[in-house]
């Protein structure tokens, strides 16, 4: 797991269904977050959620409490997450892609522990939890769709913490063809269709250098290059026949 | 749903779970997406699927086919998703960071359609179908937890697609106290603190400086401030008595 997250803990607030703790436990591992309390969960789907396949683990190692204050009592900053677009609410409310990078910023300057919540499938965090949070974040849905399925939206806010802005600029590393390698092709297939009478003489120069445009357009790696040309040698030799 | 996501089309191929299916749906609502294609669905998957509550319309209008080569028949672009990190990929593989961001620019820059294709629980997309496939995205899952589920990797995608990178460095707009509010709690509360013998006359300037300070740092809003001031007066009232 990331060190950068060995101080942050997802908080699942009485959860009923046990696909959902399962899902939420399963992203925690695909996003290497290790951290699980359960405050209050419903019996019955916690223990069949514990006995699932896959989730074992985390969910062995889950922390189980009774209110949500119990639940965040060692936590230096605690933040509810809500589908609520205009409700009243009594706490700063940030979207998902700002709130999640105060997160990141809170971790790597101070020592405390975070805590994220997430409420019940039914109705979320009542407001009694919601007093417990410091502010809170929502996920950018539709208006007329705002409610999320519970382990997608758990998914979603582990995502946006590891994710990688610098990934999104990243430019491809695979190798492209050289100019070289364009031309043998182009070579290739304009003696090709030569051959098999496509280019009218008039205009000779002028398909050449079409062709030329095309092959470079094909936008080819240094592999693929390689293998297009072997099957145009072939066609070429046929074609002579 | 954003005109922008018009021309591009969400491909199940192969889904056995029809709570897949119908989260898959779900988070396109919540996303808003609204074009939906399912290649060899299980019939009973797709059929309990449909008549699940809250995804009805979306599922209701999905496509259905019996090829991946039919699906994207009509697109211009063709994605494939896959966990995989290091298997031998014919293709190139893009992270979902980097891969969102061309299938975006490409939306905005061409006219045709876009398929982006999600494979089944068991085995993802198999090397048939990902011979259909421009380029291949993935999940920045851990390499040892990298299968996601399904419902919650369609999730994580779409909110890439939507997400918006300027909302990661808005800032607030939540209206502070001004600096005039503060300096009315500080005199009220300094004011308590003389009443009630906390202040030495040797130490009065060091105390009132130093309580300036921390009202500041208490980084209100102009509703909590007002609030504060008034349980404030109401205080100084009884100490005063």
């Amino acid at each position: 797991m990331p060190d950068a997250f060995e101080n942050f803990s997802v908080v699942l607030v009485a959860t009923r269904n046990p696909l959902n703790l399962g899902a939420a436990a399963r992203a925690m591992s695909n996003f290497g977050f290790a951290h699980l309390r359960v405050v209050n969960p419903y019996e019955l789907a916690f223990r069949e959620a514990r006995s699932a396949v896959g989730a074992a683990t985390l969910l062995a190692s889950a922390e189980e409490y009774h209110n949500v204050g119990d639940a965040v009592a060692d936590c230096t900053l605690v933040v509810g997450t809500t589908a609520v677009h205009h409700r009243e609410l009594h706490h700063p409310l940030r979207r998902l892609e700002y709130g999640a990078r105060l997160i990141r910023k809170e971790l790597a300057s101070y020592g405390g522990r975070i805590a994220l919540l997430f409420g019940s499938e039914k109705v979320g965090l009542s407001n009694d939890d919601l007093s417990h949070c410091h502010w809170l974040m929502r996920i950018p849905t539709c208006e007329e769709h705002d409610s999320m399925n519970l382990g997608q939206a758990v998914a979603i806010c582990l995502y946006e913490l590891v994710r990688d802005a610098k990934a999104a600029r990243s430019s491809e590393k695979s190798q492209r063809a050289t100019a070289g390698e364009l031309q043998r092709i182009t070579a290739v297939l304009l003696e090709a269709l030569h051959a098999s009478g496509y280019v009218k003489a008039s205009a000779a120069a002028a398909t050449e250098e079409k062709l030329r445009r095309l092959v470079r357009r094909l936008n080819l790696s240094a592999p693929d290059a390689e293998v297009l040309l072997g099957m145009l040698r072939q066609i070429l030799w046929k074609v002579r026949q």
